[in-house]
């Protein structure tokens, strides 16, 4: 609350507004502590939920000289029928890039040094160090007001673990550059140019086609789940229209194993939206009744196993708990991450397990109360 | 609000408190229509949530001469895990009922006449007239202060339609009987002997049963559901502590396809605790792989067939609609229930077929929008 005045000039929002955003809990602060991997920064705020125009997930950073702002990456809204979602909403051809099954960030520069960003507007330490390596100085010395969307894959990240691709331990690519202040997203071939220029590695490209193609992408994407692969994003090449996604059964099905695992730590919207999709991706498909029957075993398994299966694990005494594994290149990366996690509710227990070529391969173990605690009561006989 | 006094009498709450329940809206008036089917009866109120010391569902029945109070039922809780929650709840032995597939009623008198009230504190006409060919006028007169709790099953009833019970049309059967002013519910024996007596129809008895016998209740629900039957409600014989109740696969399923062909009409947490169900199920009765396997295939079934195939005739240009039938005495009986229908912001639509043995067969379409403007919508290119 010590910024109201340099937020109110960063938001062009008069300082009033200003307060009201923050009495009301949209506008807050962000992860911040006063040492060494923040030097440079006196304090962070995030926009908690969309407001005054401004996007949830929006940080303001205030450094001694002055304050910048990175706007949130907007929300990519769902196709449940490809061909007429394609057909509405695009004025034309469609780019076609891979959706990568990881976590979505922003990578930005701050007093000149690099930091990772993730949706809700947080300076992720752990994805700090990881973009840090990515040689990016020269990409962001040259254009400052440019942030990088990206999506972070592989084994080893405390969020989505992935083993698909072809990442040993976790690896960045970008799908979208974004001006920082405007939130203005750069047109496909002018992003592409940039980040081929400064050797940065992109999401797959998986074809430009014509509207009435429509049904080639549907085949890309059941090939792609085939693979274990998530699905694509469809853009407008000059990126006039919002891009739109769509996913294969195999990644809706692995949500709802993932959600089912930890079902009491899901809500329920989650795993409704996921089976909806399903129905819809059937009936476009054409699916005949070995096909149907096949989809509907799948989705049954994804959601009866995993909740067979934590429960069975609770009664063998057992705690629900996520386990993954990362790897730092300094222990105080591991020490700041694992202040972080704290300080956003969750329960970890981080564990240093070795040191494998200058990097320390750490062990995490999240405690997944709500469905721990749930499973608990209903095994001493608690009802529903 | 013209009956503030009566009401704080009624309630034993003071006139603000009743004010204020009036503001809220918990407090608030039930259908009525100044009419020979309500006649004597000067207005009607219901309790739309539970507060101050009253269950949701609770009537106040203005007449004449006085007001009378009709406490609502309470909500049975529902066992995950049978073995569990018999050996924690129960004192000693329990009495094992069927719970019938239908909906949940509160059969009253009301100035000397009959009158059927839905959970949530409506006198509904088409039930009230089912309940007035009960025989129950000697039960009510020699027990004005006690409701009669019965489950309306059949396959023509406009809530719940099943063909599994030995009904031709629609009937009733007495599960609990209440105290109207305290909502006291009489012992087993209490209960059965009064019904017994007045040759009112009561639920079938599956057995008393020692609490560690708790095995043998989860066969025999296995058993109804073999059956297509629904499941079973526990009770101390002494209604000590409140009723459990618990569900065969088949039903939990057999909710899972009603809610999932008009899926956005109903929520995805009435959903989500179906499926939780399922699981400790499995693993209470220990499943094997095949048993297991068959499950999952059951519960995906029940989720995306109904979703295709409501999809699909959406796509024919049909709209999404609920339809059934119910068979009425008298003309003037339908029109009421049609008004009532709509009044709940139902969009029906009624249509008398024909009239057989002194009795009209009345059509009823029920358009379910939510989900008919959802896959509409989805049709039409519209993202999630």
């Amino acid at each position: 609350m010590d910024h109201i005045k340099e937020l109110s000039e960063i938001l062009n929002l008069d300082v009033q507004r200003v307060k009201s955003l923050f009495r009301s809990h949209v506008l807050t602060t962000s992860f911040f502590e006063k040492s060494g991997f923040f030097s440079g920064i006196s304090a962070l705020y995030r926009f908690d939920k969309a407001s005054s125009g401004y996007e949830k997930g929006t940080l303001i950073a205030i450094t001694e000289d002055e304050g910048s702002i990175f706007r949130g990456y907007p929300k990519i809204r769902r196709a449940m029928l490809l061909g007429p979602a394609i057909e509405k909403r695009f004025p034309g051809r469609v780019v076609v890039e891979e959706k990568l099954n990881g976590y979505n960030i922003r990578i930005c520069m701050i007093n000149d040094r690099i930091f990772a960003v993730t949706r809700g507007g947080f300076i992720c330490p752990f994805t700090t160090e990881v973009v840090r390596e990515g040689n990016l100085d020269e990409f962001f010395f040259e254009n400052p007001d440019l942030m990088l969307c990206a999506e972070v894959v592989g084994p080893e990240n405390p969020y989505v673990q992935k083993d698909v691709y072809e990442v040993d331990s976790v690896d960045f690519f970008v799908f979208d550059i974004m001006d920082r202040r405007s939130g203005k997203l750069l047109p496909f071939s002018e992003r592409k140019e940039l980040c081929e220029n400064h050797g940065i590695k992109q999401v797959p490209l998986l074809g430009i086609f014509e509207k009435r193609k429509w049904k080639r992408i549907l085949e890309i994407v059941r090939e792609l789940g085939e693979r274990g692969r998530e699905g694509v994003v469809i853009k407008d090449p000059e990126m006039r229209v919002p891009p739109v996604k769509y996913t294969s059964s195999q990644s809706n099905c692995g949500d709802l194993k993932y959600a089912f695992t930890y079902f009491n730590d899901y809500g329920s919207s989650f795993v409704f939206s996921r089976v909806v999709r399903e129905a819809f991706q059937s009936v476009e498909l054409g699916e005949d009744k070995d096909e149907l029957r096949e989809r509907c075993l799948r989705v049954g398994e994804s959601i009866i196993l995993p909740m067979v299966e934590s429960i069975t694990r609770k009664m063998k005494g057992d705690r629900i708990t996520e386990k993954f594994r990362i790897r730092v290149k300094s222990p105080e990366t591991a020490e700041l991450f694992e202040r972080y996690m704290r300080r956003m509710g969750l329960k970890v227990h981080f564990s240093v397990l070795e040191k494998v070529d200058g990097r320390y391969i750490v062990e995490v173990e999240k405690l997944m109360s709500s469905t721990d605690d749930k499973i608990d009561s209903i095994l001493n006989g608690e009802l529903w």
